[in-house]
């Protein structure tokens, strides 16, 4: 009988895909979910919607807004959280790296996420994603030697393409089943979405929903 | 001792209002929280950040996750739901409106949210309002008569450059204690700050967070 499956769509540089990338791991594993880590660019995206920065810098109110409900929500799921120097960072290289980590993919997303988002480190620096890599008990020489072939490079670009066709626009997003859930705060009802899909087809009948 | 007071700031164009307004009495009910009514024009707020409409209809993929996102989640919520087939609505007689209805204010928004997004009813029409006032208790043609008197006019003004000047960007949103949440899926985070700022100012000691 196979695991239900649920899609992580996130971007290193995304405040909120680093509480989504803290958070799923544990959410899933009590679900019986299994999380397939989908890293991509919304560099591109932002493009294709006239974007030169994050909307967060766009629009000030809105950054301030988002600056805040970070502190907090770290403050409530007990998550460290600094406020990084940089935002947001270029993370084409990070992204890269979880591209062609393997069966490491979880560790690395939260030691890379973590790296940028509690420890204000310059994750878009191959030296400290070396280091990073290292800490997380991987080898950071091979990974980013390897991120930076063509074939790394041409996955990520993919990845980044069918990010925009099944509509993504910002980060993180869930997708259950062709269901697709934008930001950290639907992961619940993602996973949900996940389970309740895999039941489905496996014969049980729907919930009934008045 | 007062009770908690958290300040609900609303457009009745807006999509997560409706979904703020439906959940908001019950959950304050049992918080103890008392809330008040804040209704707010978005339009000059949008156009501040060089909108000419909802952001939902100027970025089409954004706005297409917004419609599907308000259909689970008002399933979810078991909250009756239709479409608009116009959108954003003029909402701005139905906020002079809720500007004066004085004690039938929570009665009277959820009656005109539930018109404009679960009955595809035209909010802007004067006839249709004054129908959706009698129909929820209050009195419709005075209420929308009054609703267009200089003072309760300047009083919408005052509301939407309050809101403004709070750093509001989009709706619903709620203070509590000089905190800003933005978004309907912060409505249980901003009722306990509420609850807790008040717990403070009576000299409860604050909830340790690591």
């Amino acid at each position: 009988m196979p695991a239900p499956v649920l899609d992580f769509w996130f971007d290193f540089a995304s405040t909120y895909s680093y509480l989504a990338a803290m958070r799923i791991g544990t959410l899933a594993q009590d679900a019986g979910v299994r999380v397939r880590f989908r890293p991509f660019l919304l560099g591109p995206i932002f493009k294709a919607q006239g974007w030169n920065t994050s909307p967060f810098n766009l629009y000030p109110a809105k950054g301030r807004n988002m600056w805040r409900d970070l502190e907090r929500l770290c403050e409530k799921h007990r998550l460290p959280w600094r406020r990084p120097t940089v935002f947001p960072r270029n993370s084409l290289l990070a992204a890269r790296v979880a591209c062609c980590a393997g069966t490491a993919i979880s560790t690395l997303t939260r030691a890379i996420f973590g790296a940028n988002f509690a420890d204000d480190r310059d994750i878009a620096d191959p030296a400290v994603l070396r280091e990073i890599i290292d800490s997380s008990g991987a080898d950071g020489r091979r990974l980013v030697d390897l991120a930076q072939t063509p074939e790394v490079k041409a996955q990520l670009r993919a990845n980044t393409a069918e990010a925009q066709r099944l509509g993504i626009f910002g980060a993180p997003d869930f997708v259950a089943d062709g269901e697709l859930f934008f930001g950290q705060d639907r992961l619940e009802d993602a996973i949900a979405w996940a389970q309740r899909s895999e039941r489905f087809k496996r014969g049980f009948p729907p919930p009934t929903v008045p």
